[in-house]
């Protein structure tokens, strides 16, 4: 089997769920069937989001060292568990030998797969996400619509930034959910979790409901590129 | 502050239950607040067990390896959630040039600090744990009584191996509590979790009591020692 290797730390609670879904979906009755993970949890990698609205430092430089040294040490392959940090893959992706499973565009073909070519894709992300029309931009070219929050774009921030990266979990949903109604009202029929700690909040809260969660896409597509089985 | 390496993936679960220790418990308000964390999750490391039993390969050439690449990306100080492999610690530490925090060894401290030294440790390990006597040398050393298993052993393999191991965690406890029942019989006051794999199970099913939990004493040791602040 294949290795994996992680550039992570984006949040790095982001990078334990990707992880935990990783070593939970590998089909395997003893350690040794298990896929080797290597994982650079890079709690110095900036603010993505900062440097995409030109307010901050640029994330490359630390984006370009996990990924190296990741391949140095053995990685066959590179997964990223932060939508935002999607903006910046050529420039990582050429700086290194091995190839990369890009969780955006995965996650945007599996939305084909599960609810079709006329969905309407509410996303919901961090403004440097949204800025950057990375999910916009790929969802476009297969023909398929989005919308984002216009009133609630804070509260989704809040929530992130707030909530889930300061760990105030007794917090709960409110924040989240109220950009979810928005985007009803704007008709989307199915709903992006394209923030990773967003993908967390539904690994810790357990909501259901039309919820595209790259996280959850990325743990799959990982397991079938290194050669796993998924149980 | 300090860079953790972790060398896991003996088993996975109990590497992601670690790491997801270290994050949860570090005081944080953003990412860059959180340690980095490099981790080789191993899975190519031969059963401890099986080798100490002399019943299988050798697993420091694997151990090393995954030790020296942690170094050359950057590690402070190493760091191994598998109490089993700890039999083995002086060579791979002779092997490297940063430091590792013993978890075997902080765990028998904190027993102290806990229960105190007129208490009797129940021993739950593997059979390669109980044979190599890693914790009972440590123990005694301190002048801390230790009680194993004598009918229950057998339960206490398969409830590691079967249950977590295999990911059958709708089997429930009633195994491992088997031969805590005997332990309480022979006289313990406390339970030491000497397996990860236990460790992993008392964060799965949160079960309470006089519980002695590896994985938690070097969550809290490796913060304090990467300089980082506990939460």
């Amino acid at each position: 089997m294949k290795t994996i290797g992680i550039i992570g730390g984006m949040g790095p609670l982001a990078t334990v769920h990707l992880y935990e879904r990783i070593v939970l979906r590998t089909k395997a009755l003893k350690d040794q069937d298990h896929i080797r993970v290597l994982i650079d949890s890079n709690t110095n990698i900036p603010d993505r989001t900062k440097a995409i609205i030109g307010d901050g430092e640029d994330p490359t430089v630390e984006l370009i060292k996990s990924a190296k040294l990741l391949e140095k040490g053995g990685a066959d392959f590179l997964i990223m568990p932060c939508n935002t940090a999607h903006y910046f893959i050529d420039k990582i992706q050429s700086s290194v030998h091995i190839p990369f499973v890009n969780m955006v565009q995965e996650t945007v073909k599996r939305t084909v797969d599960d609810f079709g070519r006329d969905a309407v894709v509410g996303i919901l992300a961090t403004d440097g996400t949204i800025k950057s029309k990375i999910y916009e931009n790929y969802y476009a070219s297969l023909g398929i619509k989005t919308v984002v929050p216009q009133k609630s774009q804070e509260s989704v921030m809040k929530f992130i930034y707030d909530v889930i990266k300061k760990g105030n979990y007794n917090e709960g949903t409110d924040l989240l959910f109220e950009a979810v109604e928005e985007l009803k009202q704007l008709e989307a029929t199915a709903f992006l979790l394209g923030c990773t700690e967003l993908s967390s909040a539904q690994y810790l809260y357990k909501f259901e409901g039309s919820f595209i969660n790259p996280i959850e896409v990325l743990t799959e597509k990982s397991i079938e590129f290194a050669g796993g089985q998924l149980s």
